[in-house]
């Protein structure tokens, strides 16, 4: 075949023979019937890889121009195009390769987590019962009153000044330090975004957020795991890891952590930063529940330690509010603000601004602190309870008190799993979520993290009895195992 | 202590105070140990509220670089943080490259637009004076009050159900066939995350949306652009692109398409999705204006024609309501939808609940469909206005009058670079969007993009007799820059 390749041109080289066989094939230089080269020869003629001629066929064939029989080789279609078949799309092929095995088992969990006769220790939600409604439904309707024309019209990709203000205020901040989100994983996401290229290392607390661990792999992060005591993250190995890696930045959620409960003392924080100046590596600080403290005394956040704008801080109003108006914020160097802004603006142009003038004219009016004198309160009683509960129902689980925030992390008796825990829970309907979710390595698997304040005080305490069932039901079902194990030989 | 406070400064008094005091703290003028004024006597010197005083060192606390003590006031402390100085952090590097070009000149006219003594032809607004602000708010009133506990709480990250169903029945789809978007911004992001792999050629229509071109360009996609006509994509064209190369995608507006606003004919739809099979090239047909049609015949969305799954379909309620709630929604086979549902998890979780159940009850009631009525007479005038406006004060550009949609697309008369233009017409107090903008490639120098929708007809009348005067100053200038240098030689 009378036909050469351009190893110059910008076409790839098995599009170009695509390209002259189609033109031959439509006009009829190569009749309908008529035969393809063999591939392996063709690809001698030519002079290239017999792949490339692979591709090209695959092309043509694609097209509805050729087809392929065994023994027969390649031929030209009758009436090429015209009535072809239309095949469906390998959507498989044309998606970016698939999430990986985690967040599918976390989609599952959420559907079984979603049963309705299931009591939930899982999900990080606030009490829907405290939600002040009223409040929120008067407000809204007189903010679109008074407001709705600008507030339903486009608004400014970083936010709503009047909320911005709010929070810089809070901060000692100006108003351009600030970012107003849809809702703090978004903060997440931008930062990924903005600051990992694939291969960097990032510095996590371990356990730490999943969502974080989801949003730092997907940008392709290599996470280091520093473990946290009950004082925060271990700060020799901070060090050690700083020293030794050059990470892009360190991820730590200071105060009650997630899922750890866990809270940094002062001192580590500001060892923390000492580390971050000295290594030159920005903090991402992760605060959603610093303002659940339900005893102690507050302590700063890293954001106002930091005197060298290294920090950028994160919060949200999902946890000490509620989440379904998505409104989170970030503080950072203008600079990084900025950079982030043209980011948020490819992804959803800006936030929803009615939920914005909401949520600040809420705060305004000194509802936010008489809501968090309630929820404070409530939260509270319920942490009380669940430690109760778990004293009595599941006295070989060992557990620290958090001083605020949503969750209590346990670790298992040795030798239980958390997810054979798991499966007997589902079994005595009450669920949590198994420890290995929060390590970037694995690890956790004999830890779980129940959430004590989403369900009223006498759920909590019929979902840790039930817990407590699946451990003993666990625990019989392995002594029996092990002495049928042990009797086999003998029968 | 001799320190002075600017009231001018946007810096609060507060942060003036505690970075003086800093500086002598750090410098060593007020030495470790050393006391710190009194707050009641040291806002007396400078005239402020104690209130001021107390904040600032409160800061200088929160930094570690004081301490109080009952009775003994407040002293620095000794080994205040200081050791090596900090080095800032070189921000510019840890930040992925910077956004383009284009990027931070739309940012710049986006500022300049902003101007409130404009008259803006440039924004792809819906006209405020129309939104049924009283109705929306009367909505929101009533869901809060209903749902208020489900909506707050977390939403299925695929969107609230009852807006989904709403917007699969229309379409004849099963709802999980359609994902609820945070602004259908959102679809172009997720889309390009999901299918453009860096080096990727994608096809669009030249001239195009201007924020798909940024988003597909950020994704690393090669941007081939096929000319349309009035009748839409110039088809010939587009079979040799897909011939020669292979496109991951083939994205287009067919209906009032953003800028140009011109409609594909039955006929090309059918064509593109023809070759769309041919070649196994999904679709992405992005719809948000075909609800406003002022005069002609409805055509059938690429969507419904499409036969075998080919096509993504976008839109939203931005165009045909207001842009504040940020709902948009996509319909695409299961497969896709569930696909992008995991990146979406990652970005933001899931959409404000609460505005998708005001959009989802403002639909049911049959409220949309009135509004709708409504808009269309009043966009039908003025886009009339704006044409007879065009006649009258701008004889010499050339546009084709659209049935629908926001946009008149013009060409200059010749010579006449739109960037001058633009420049004679913030002089006028005028501002349209320049045509390159549009162009994968640069073209479109002579060309201009008119709103007819976002401003009142009397308004529409006054900035096109200004765009006229811009016009015409331009050519005065032009002319006698002609004979200035014609002049020059013989003075």
């Amino acid at each position: 075949m009378d036909l050469k390749v351009d190893r110059k041109s910008p076409t790839p080289l098995h599009l170009q023979i695509a390209h002259h066989l189609r033109e031959l094939i439509l006009k009829g230089v190569i009749p309908a019937g008529g035969q393809l080269p063999p591939t392996r020869k063709f690809a001698r003629e030519l002079g290239v890889n017999r792949s490339t001629v692979v591709q090209a066929y695959h092309k043509l064939w694609s097209e509805g121009l050729i087809e392929g029989h065994v023994g027969r080789g390649t031929t030209v279609r009758h009436n090429p195009g015209a009535e072809a078949p239309v095949s469906p799309l390998p959507w498989e092929m044309l998606l970016a390769p698939q999430p990986e095995a985690v967040e599918l088992e976390i989609r599952e969990l959420m559907r079984l987590f979603s049963r309705e006769d299931l009591i939930s220790l899982a999900a990080g939600l606030p009490s829907p019962d405290l939600y002040p409604l009223e409040e929120v439904a008067e407000i809204a309707g007189e903010v679109l009153a008074d407001e709705g024309t600008t507030l339903l019209q486009r608004c400014a990709v970083e936010g709503y000044l009047p909320l911005r203000r709010l929070l810089a205020e809070r901060m000692g901040l100006s108003p351009r330090e600030t970012l107003i989100l849809s809702g703090s994983q978004q903060g997440l996401y931008l930062l990924a975004q903005a600051l990992i290229t694939p291969g960097d290392f990032v510095v996590v607390e371990a356990p730490t957020y999943l969502g974080a661990l989801q949003v730092f792999r997907a940008a392709g992060a290599r996470l280091i795991g520093v473990p946290v005591d009950e004082h925060g993250m271990d700060m020799t190995m901070l060090e050690n890891v700083l020293a030794r890696t050059q990470p892009k930045f360190i991820y730590t959620l200071p105060t009650f952590q997630n899922p750890a409960g866990i809270t940094m003392v002062t001192e580590r924080r500001q060892r923390l930063l000492d580390l971050a100046y000295r290594y030159r590596t920005p903090v991402i600080e992760d605060d959603p529940y610093s303002l659940l403290r339900y005893e102690g005394e507050a302590l700063p956040p890293l954001a106002n330690l930091d005197t060298h704008g290294y920090v950028i801080y994160l919060s949200t109003f999902s946890k000490i509010l509620f989440p379904g108006l998505r409104i989170g914020w970030l503080a950072a160097p203008q600079r990084v603000v900025e950079h982030l802004a043209t980011l948020k603006r490819m992804i959803d142009l800006f936030t929803n601004a009615p939920a914005q003038a909401v949520i600040a004219e809420f705060c305004r009016r000194g509802l936010l602190e008489r809501h968090l004198e309630g929820v404070r309160d409530e939260y509270r009683q319920r942490r009380d309870t669940m430690v109760g509960a778990l004293k009595d129902h599941c006295p070989k689980i060992e557990f620290a008190v958090p001083e605020g925030g949503y969750f209590i992390w346990c670790r298992l008796p040795r030798g239980i799993a958390a997810r054979e825990l798991l499966r007997e829970a589902f079994r005595e309907r009450v669920s949590f979520l198994t420890g290995e979710l929060f390590y970037p390595d694995g690890r956790g698997q004999e830890e779980i993290r129940l959430t004590f304040t989403h369900q009223p005080p006498a759920t909590i305490t019929e979902g840790i009895r039930r817990l407590g069932q699946a451990l003993r039901r666990l625990k019989r079902n392995r002594v029996e195992k092990a002495e049928e194990a042990l009797l086999k030989p003998i029968v």
